[in-house]
């Protein structure tokens, strides 16, 4: 079977890599070039998306920032899956706001901003304190505002008004702030059949907006049992078919929800060594219509994303347990370059690795590592 | 790093798979077709040997029978693990006979055949039963004959003398035939450094000469100690760089070295899901120089290969612990297209498992597997 990716970067790649034992040949979409290639090689295998279209029995996205032309265009072919409606809700923080309201699932309360009366309103509706995020195109902490003072509402709102007006199809989402304890994340799969396969919820570290671990082990069941419901009551309410991840606040053990992401997803890069089978195979098996994988937790195991750097120590490969994944890419400053995946049979041997790891790290190219360290226990 | 891959088989595409996370690239050199090719997509990426070599940091192979002339050619380039005299001593049964005694390693008693008064010495010497087998090019079950019955002796030896008299590069090699009990065989790595990780023993199940099934579970440790010391007397003589298998003959608890495998090895497949770093990572890392993965086992795993068909029903997907892997080939008449993984957390969930699976797939195209159910025990 031939699967079309829109996007040629990491996610493509590895669903080439775990497309290739299940006979799913994967090509990719550049939708920056106009090129199809093969996401591994980067070889360039034809020119446009209607070509792209033609070839493919099924098609899906690496990423949701994608032109509406684009989407409509595959969304007519019959053959998208999750589809132009899921990815759409997953680049706009308008429709995404929306589409949580209607599936009951709990969210901060929000307001969209396309004026000053629209901001004041929001101040005066929702409280301070405030954070604002671009609707469109504002993931890894790029586009977002916080406001936690009164007195420097004016200065804060001259920002959004000078970002706004940069662009006329964008707007800002103020949205109360929520006192986390934690930000946690489930990544589940659901078949065409309506069937529903999730992986334990992982809990997530980020620095300076960008995810830098993710920890999957053991999970608390009324937890769980919560974020599953919400994964069910918008996968189902979009008829969604593929990896849709979902990004939380845990607040006291009640969980809101941060954002949707409607494809295989970086909280869920640690499947391929915690779980039997990878969020990225199961993506292709939900698109290509074959039973869904097993996606309960083999072993505890996390993952450290690599940023910016073109290679590690060759020793961390020394501590069992470790894989690399390496994306391939030329090299750039805070650039996802590749991940490290660390497992263990039990939490006491995956926190020594984790220790053992750290040792061997840079610390200034992977900081804050230790705050992980902390939470690597029952 | 590049790593160059003599053969474009399924072991390169597995090789370039497990490659890919690790930053290693892999070409394939097709030495029938003097081209080189990515083993993956199978793009050509150029022609020619010294081409292929000037290109690659490593050189390694997925077979072992190969032009004395292409392997002398890598010699010389400094480059080529495990390197030539490993490869030959695969290729050649004369001389793996030759290199296990070398070793101190025990096999069974042999002697070379040229023409009828070896043959003759050979019968007279060893006794009988006898099984002859071909020097060069006698895998998966090619080129072997038996003698039981004196009477016989005549004619079977006009069958190999009408052998012998194709090809005069040939030989045979006459065994003493093993009464053993199972054949089960051991894969591991080898470091430059001398560092030895190997892999649980495998038992293997056969049909007509072909590897149907590998069974992979905690083993008898003596056993597995026998297999090790071994496995450290070959690889050690060699100073072998890379992944080696050896199968073996189980003779009431008491191992003989059938053959060895001086690359990655089918009944090492199963090692993709039973291990945490399956055979094609280690051999990379070996010969790129980082450290060896571990090889301990991780859950009870068996393997079946799918020979001469190129599908098998979407339903066994739906067996937890199931991964298909396919090689994108061609169906041929008993041509290895895939194999099947199965793994589980015991010894009796696989065996529950291993049943379903056996209920799902046509007898005619996987005969036998009944005969390995009985095994999945402890």
């Amino acid at each position: 079977m031939n699967v079309l990716v829109l996007g040629a970067g990491q996610l493509a790649r590895m669903m080439a890599l775990a497309g290739a034992p299940l006979n799913i040949v994967i090509s990719a979409y550049d939708v920056n070039t106009d090129t199809i290639v093969h996401p591994l090689t980067l070889q360039k295998l034809g020119t446009g998306l209607a070509n792209a279209i033609a070839e493919a029995q099924v098609i899906t996205a690496e990423f949701e920032h994608i032109p509406l032309s684009i989407l409509e265009q595959c969304q007519q072919s019959g053959k998208f899956l999750p589809g132009s409606e899921a990815i759409q809700a997953g680049a706009d923080r308008r429709l995404e706001k929306a589409l949580l309201a209607r599936c009951g699932v709990a969210s901060a309360r929000y307001k969209v901003i396309e004026n000053e009366a629209d901001f004041k309103q929001a101040v005066s509706e929702l409280g301070l304190p405030l954070i604002f995020k671009s609707a469109l195109a504002g993931y890894d902490g790029k586009g977002q505002w916080r406001l936690k003072d009164a007195a420097k509402a004016s200065s804060v709102w001259q920002k959004m008004a000078d970002f706004l007006a940069e662009d006329n199809k964008q707007a800002i989402v103020a949205e109360q702030f929520i006192g986390f304890n934690r930000e946690i994340s489930l990544v589940g799969v659901r078949a065409s059949s309506g069937e529903i396969n999730v992986y334990p919820l992982t809990e997530n570290h980020h620095v300076n907006g960008v995810l830098s671990v993710s920890l999957a082990r053991p999970v608390d069941a009324q937890l769980q049992l919560q974020a599953e419901q919400m994964f069910a009551a918008i996968a189902n309410y979009l008829n969604y078919v593929g990896v849709l991840a979902i990004e939380f606040f845990d607040v006291d053990g009640t969980l809101l929800v941060n954002e949707i992401a409607p494809r295989v997803h970086n909280s869920g890069h640690w499947t391929q060594q915690g779980a039997d089978v990878c969020q990225f195979a199961n993506h292709l098996r939900a698109v290509a219509g074959i039973p869904l994988g097993n996606t309960e937790l083999l072993r505890p195991t996390l993952m450290v994303n690599i940023l910016g750097e073109d290679s590690v120590p060759n020793a961390i490969l020394g501590i069992p347990g470790l894989h690399l994944h390496w994306y391939g890419k030329q090299k750039r400053p805070g650039r996802k370059m590749g991940h490290i995946n660390l497992s263990a049979s039990s939490l006491a041997e995956l926190k020594a690795r984790f220790a053992r790891l750290i040792d061997l790290l840079p610390p200034a190219a992977f900081p804050e590592l230790e705050q992980m360290l902390g939470r690597v226990s029952d």
